[in-house]
């Protein structure tokens, strides 16, 4: 089995890039995917375009082991990921059979219209991602998993996937948050993350309750380094007398 | 004047990726370049690794009119913006004469520490972004603009970059709120679409006190072309007998 696991996340819509609309699916999709042992190594945002999704789609997904795209697989016309998908494979794009039951079954008679039969028109052969909130299931193709925009129901598709996304050992991380600022403890910090070259420390300072502080993180995959490697945070820590916020 | 200027956004951090924090960035800097006619067309989010940053701005720079980076101009050994961005311009990284001047001036006497210094190197003739809130500047090499992370530090410095961005027409848009699901609006939608190619309309499914609708979001530089398009979605809301939420 290949150690790393990596994924890049494809967060594709205007509202995005317009700032009209936060973005918390990278945050969503990320924490899940590294209690899973899956590392996100890249995430990008981009347009509603057809060019822009196939290109995008077709060089990520050589470069990563798991691509996720949300956003575009509702039954408006500006939800064009299904069709994108279908060309950056290069495969036909037609009505997914057991997708069109599933939502047959999900609405009352007479209420499975035109639109909403536009959600069914997936890459041919496309595995179904279940969608447990509001039936309009999302679809893999190869390592390319696409989940729709809305976060709760992004949310609630994840768990099926589990058995689909084979990942390396989780990531593991401690924080320790500190009443101190980065140019303080830049120097301690450099020395320790030289000292422990195959783990990530990272120092993010944060403004809380009218105080300043930092929180230091150290994420590896191996638990008992991220122990050494705190043992030696809290050394230097009480070296220099700095007051612990959290840990 | 070229007529639309564009822009890219790269967040630079591990923390975004790891999914430990929520980037609000993209949204702030997406609205105010919006606000003076800049529209931002990719955002990449990407880790705290040299040859990444290299690469990423050296491609994305060619690409746009406009760059932006955010996070890793702080003091510790996580920050290799500026050291990244003088490799990708193959220019001198070393201290800032300015930068020096205004951190030397702005700590009190002592506490203008080593670690501190580090945030003075940068290419050399960057021309510095002004920081209002924690005196540490930013920099932009020609059309690189490199901002910190830190969302409110950020924020504050927007407004001195106004006179250094020339945009074009201010990206003017109008939302309507509707009492429907997509599949309900999505053929009329398209047809106003297709009938407004100019203009981009998104639609966005919400879900809010316990209630589904839809918000219909029109976006053009010309005012008078949303209200034509505005105008058509009313007709089709009013046939249809759709309620407005908000308008």
């Amino acid at each position: 089995m290949k150690k790393n696991i990596d994924a890049s996340i494809i967060i594709i819509g205007n509202e995005i890039l317009s700032g009209r609309t936060q973005d918390t699916n990278t945050s969503t999709i990320s924490l899940w995917l590294n209690s899973i042992g899956v590392k996100v190594l890249e995430v990008r945002v981009i347009p509603d375009i057809e060019k822009v999704i196939v290109e995008t789609v077709n060089v990520l997904r050589k470069k990563y082991d798991y691509i996720f795209t949300t956003g575009g697989i509702g039954p408006t016309h500006d939800d064009i990921t299904a069709s994108s998908i279908s060309k950056a494979f290069q495969i036909k794009y037609q009505i997914h059979e057991e997708a069109f039951k599933i939502l047959q079954n999900y609405y009352k008679p007479g209420e499975f219209t035109e639109g909403r039969q536009k959600m069914t028109w997936m890459p041919e052969n496309a595995e179904l991602i279940l969608n447990p909130t509001s039936g309009a299931p999302g679809f893999s193709v190869e390592n390319v998993f696409c989940l729709p925009g809305v976060p709760s129901i992004l949310k609630s598709m994840l768990g099926g996937l589990k058995n689909r996304i084979v990942g390396g050992e989780p990531i593991l991380s401690h924080t320790i948050s500190l009443r101190t600022v980065e140019s303080e403890i830049a120097k301690s910090l450099t020395k320790i993350q030289n000292d422990n070259k195959d783990i990530e420390i990272g120092s993010y300072p944060f403004f809380h309750a009218g105080k300043l502080g930092v929180s230091i993180v150290i994420r590896s995959e191996n638990q008992s380094k991220i122990k050494n490697c705190l043992s030696q945070i809290l050394d230097f820590i009480k070296k220099e007398k700095i007051e612990i916020v959290e840990r």
